[in-house]
């Protein structure tokens, strides 16, 4: 076989495996959006099989020996050429999945289902003890993967390199510990000054049917596709990409407050211009899904917050709360508006966090991953070491589980190493922004003019254009020339919230 | 390897086949309710590629050495027992789908994914010629399908075979030149009458909500389980299991005629209660999935036709319509309602068409299949052809492509051979309704009351707990001791409408 044609094999393989995957998003997009509750087991053997199947084409041996026949031709070939950055990619990735056994693939998307189902339930009970038994099994999972992928420092180093391509957590310890060393000071000084700000501005009777018009208005203002994608409800907002043309974001509506409806769609936006940005010629193959976790969040944040939380997007979101809302705005101007999106409240839910606070939660659930994987938490003992760590964190009292350690998705679908890339693409955020605005002069003024599409093309010429092709770290040094930090962050949130609480 | 053991294998992979088909059932629901237009190429292609899974997983070799070394074991079982059932079942569909090479299978479901596409432009375009090439290409594959299943009398036969087993035209014509027979003079002596019966009392300003409302309610109604199924918008209406516990239906509202949306829901929950009556032991099994749609429509003519449009069924609704619609039907009784449901209409669109004439458009749809596949005549004729037939069989004059030859979705995906089981399943509804009734003395009494358990609880007991053990004709045969038949359904039909127009 000439060198061509092993591509165009890889291709093949790859073409076919990046079908399995989407349909695979397909039933975890249904499952949290429409599937009756009924079709919970059923769902569960049926996304086994999707990854078992996906897990054997893709840990095929003839995969490993065309990486081995190509590996010459790759090597010759310009990092950022496509070939090169496929190579890259597929290399990682296989020599990651071919360390776990197919059985316990299938056995964590089994377990995964009804441990959803068990999460839902759980919550809705508001009783932790009903989940304890399946996040048990996800954690020995989680551990048993731990093992066979092989480790360093700590098994929890890698869970996240599912996340983030090769991130340690001594990556992590490098970027939280200067956070936290001006977080909590932060927040500390804004503790006397709470009271100057609130978001009524935000809540009242808002029926739902109009939030989802206007949010449907403001994703689509932003830049998200929706003759490519849609908006539908879930119970915890997610993005999935679906294929070429097809990007899903989701929303939750309280019909007492708009900041979570509002808020999760321009975040989910975010990614959904991500994905839709990837180029055409990048689609089935190794390149076409985005694969670190911290550009994905990058995108996100730079919506919700440097944009959706501007005092800028007050002015463009005022008049259209006045279209969906007839006369229940009326008493709003833009500062308030912006006030109430920008304010700081020390809470207990995470996706309801601000700015300020939001990484505080990260810091917690990075601790508490790491002592279940590492042994020095049992899951029994998860409620009281959460709400010491609130206390000791954001000093907030210990309130219900279903607003405590049942509030978040993720370890009931096995996912555990995720959470440190939000606060890391958050960091990420603020570095691409400010390089854009940098980097091109027209962006500012277009914003000021409710015109998001310079900002948009940046990303998606600095950004989205990349695919998987390369990590957070990789991108950073290749696009801005600089490492991961949290100053920029920092910086930007010391300066807007010293400005917002008068400090 | 014991015998036991190979049932275990049989099983085994069946029930991966059982997943991917389920999963193949999701993607194509949601072609059909919420995926973007821009997602149609990608759906194509996901669809292609697990369509192609599944082909090679049903004719790996393995599969019928497994029905060789069984087939004593098989024999020597009841005919009605589960194994001896399972190998019928699956010897007949694996001696059918070898004989498709696994290429023309992903041909067929890309094409049908780009068809399914083109149909629906074509449709709001209400322009055939954009059509016309992919519906060539549906004909060419169907004959080439026809070649490899290979046939006796006419390369039809072979089609028809995939919607219901071992039906031929020859069944067919048994069964349809008799319901010709007495249909047309039925519809002549009607004719001068047809202004003593309009569906008035249907129409009206009857806003989208409350209509899906009011759907939802009668669907629940006749025992269609909400908890394990659920109704959604499909342009053109269609029901689909996802697996154990998940069912969907769809329905279409037209805001000025409560008509289409009422009794598509009411049509699409016979479908759905007969999924839901699947036995759970036979899920994830070869029987778990109705394979006969004369079975299958025969549950959904049942509750929709004898049901639905019964005098007794518009003493249900009436109370109903003036719940979800207030004010709007207090002019109206249950017996204007019972003959708006019921009024004979000779129209363009066969979904939308009254007991009477429906069997009508299936006559043509037959015809023009065969022609098509037998190749006297070609696509590009078929609008011509078409208006002729319609003017003849139900006097009707030329309108446009989309309420002419456009208006169906089945051949756009492939589904050539299937219209005839709408009809068969019709005569099949009136034989299983009479035999329910005369079988259980609690059933009339409980239709009085608006009680469906009990007629449901026969249907599950005679029909649906059989899965796909049986063919209609052999389902006929066991429960009712009879032949499929033409005679009850035109009885039925003549005291109906001969009472209802005072003939």
């Amino acid at each position: 076989m000439s060198i061509d044609q092993q591509w165009d094999q890889l291709t093949e393989r790859f073409a076919e495996i990046d079908d399995l995957g989407h349909t695979v998003a397909l039933l975890g997009w249904d499952q949290q959006t429409y599937m009756p509750a009924g079709g919970a087991a059923a769902r569960g053997e049926q996304m086994a099989t999707l990854e078992r199947i996906i897990h054997q084409r893709f840990t095929d041996p003839a995969i490993g020996q065309l990486l081995d026949d190509l590996a010459a031709d790759a090597a010759a070939l310009p990092d950022d050429s496509h070939r090169a950055s496929v190579w890259r990619v597929v290399r990682r990735r296989y020599d990651r999945t071919t360390k776990l056994p197919e059985e316990l693939v299938a056995e964590m998307a089994r377990t995964s289902a009804r441990s959803f189902d068990t999460w839902v339930k759980a919550r809705a009970a508001n009783d932790f003890a009903m989940f304890e038994d399946d996040l048990t099994r996800q954690v020995e999972l989680a551990r048993q993967q731990a093992d066979h992928f092989g480790y360093e420092a700590t098994p929890y180093d890698a869970l996240l390199a599912g996340y983030e391509p090769n991130l340690t957590s001594a990556d992590v310890d490098r970027l939280f510990n200067p956070l936290r060393d001006r977080l909590v000071p932060l927040l500390d000084s804004l503790r006397p000054a709470l009271d100057r700000v609130n978001d009524d501005a935000l809540r009242g009777d808002l029926p739902h049917d109009a939030q989802i018009a206007l949010t449907e208005d403001v994703v689509a203002l932003v830049g998200f596709d929706l003759a490519t994608g849609r908006q539908d409800l879930a119970a915890h907002p997610f993005t999935t990409s679906i294929g070429q043309g097809d990007t899903r974001v989701t929303t939750a509506v309280d019909p007492g407050n708009l900041a979570p409806a509002l808020y999760a769609s321009i975040h989910e936006a975010g990614h959904g211009t991500h994905d839709q940005g990837i180029p055409d010629e990048l689609r089935r193959t190794a390149l076409g899904q985005v694969e670190s976790l911290i550009i994905a969040e990058s995108q996100s944040r730079l919506w919700e917050n440097l944009v959706g939380r501007s005092r800028l997007f007050a002015d463009d979101l005022l008049p259209r709360l006045g279209k969906y809302f007839p006369g229940k705005f009326d008493s709003v101007d833009a500062d308030a508006l912006y006030a109430a999106g920008s304010c700081v409240e020390p809470g207990y839910i995470r996706v309801q966090a601000d700015e300020v606070t939001y990484s505080l939660h990260i810091f917690l659930r990075y601790e508490i991953e790491r002592e279940l994987i590492e042994g020095s938490l049992a899951v029994a003992d998860l409620p009281e070491r959460w709400w010491e760590g609130m206390k000791s964190l954001l000093g907030v009292e210990p309130t219900t589980d279903a607003d405590g350690v049942l509030q978040d998705v993720h370890w009931s679908t096995g996912a555990i190493g995720y959470f440190p890339t939000y606060a890391l693409g958050t960091l990420l955020s603020v570095q691409l922004y400010e390089a854009a605005l940098a980097d091109d002069a027209a962006i500012q003024p277009a914003l000021e003019a409710a015109d998001f599409v310079p900002l948009l093309a940046w990303m998606q010429q600095h950004v989205h254009r990349h695919g998987a092709a390369w990590s957070a770290a990789e991108l950073v040094e290749r696009e801005l020339g600089a490492e991961l930090s949290a100053g920029p962050f920092l910086d930007y949130l010391e300066h807007k919230y010293h400005a917002l609480y008068k400090l």
